[in-house]
């Protein structure tokens, strides 16, 4: 992965991308995520990934602090290592949700599948959206961007 | 780009992956959609991204349909493109908020800066976040994935 990707490190989404900016550690995540997979092979299996591929990425996971790695054992085998999503982990489903509902979006399939997420005590539905202060939902293609820093992001323009 | 993305097309981030899987393809955008460039040299100068690189993604975008190609002349000068989003490349903010949420979050920076969205027609802020259907905002961490068919997905658990 590039280091200064853009030259410019001050902005969260270049730092974001340096760590989350390759379409295969996505995958993985997504396959953590909505699959429930920990261990090497599930990943291999359902994604078809090349081990050197998936090695290094779930090496890097583990880096920079997105997954822990733990040892597992089951009678009569070797122990083996099975990879869980850490807190900061679980909260790229910002990510995986906005992909998501991009791709629903802009690349239906007929049979197209996306992910529903529900918080983990109450079991309701989570959207992922852009809202405004009075809760009104509003779509992301007529939204205008101006950098900001984080700091004053909360200021009320 | 990998044309079946973890041997499972109808994913619905599996086909956002094989457009915008891809840091620098979503550095483009970001830079269209925050600092508004739209000119190959701006998007040199922002990036520091290889002439190669940035002349290859610029021309996907625009045949995936996120960027349109236009010309445009300065008075005795000759005549050059011009990239500008689409509505499905606009759409990306949701995206690029997500990564900016999670940048912001999970690897802070004291300068930091991230885009502010605004809607266009009120300048009303809009902030992306997961949201129950009572609009109460919940964090991305302790939400729980399952998959489902799109066409399931505004049904009530």
């Amino acid at each position: 992965m590039t280091k200064t990707l853009g030259k410019d490190s001050t902005c969260s989404i270049a730092r974001s991308l340096e760590v989350v900016g390759d379409a295969w550690t996505l995958m993985i995540v997504r396959e953590a995520m909505i699959a429930g997979a920990t261990r090497y092979q599930e990943f291999r299996d359902a994604l078809g990934i090349a081990s050197n591929s998936l090695a290094k990425r779930l090496a890097l996971l583990v880096e920079e602090g997105l997954m822990e790695r733990r040892t597992y054992q089951e009678p009569g085998e070797r122990a083996r290592d099975e990879y869980v999503l850490t807190e900061a982990g679980r909260a790229l489903s910002l990510v995986i949700g906005a992909l998501a509902t991009w791709g629903r979006t802009y690349r239906p399939h007929p049979d197209g599948t996306s992910p529903r997420f529900t918080l983990d005590d109450s079991g309701t539905v989570a959207q992922l959206a852009f809202v405004t202060p009075d809760g009104k939902e509003v779509p992301g293609s007529h939204l205008t961007a101006v950098r900001t820093e984080d700091r004053r992001l909360d200021d009320v323009a």
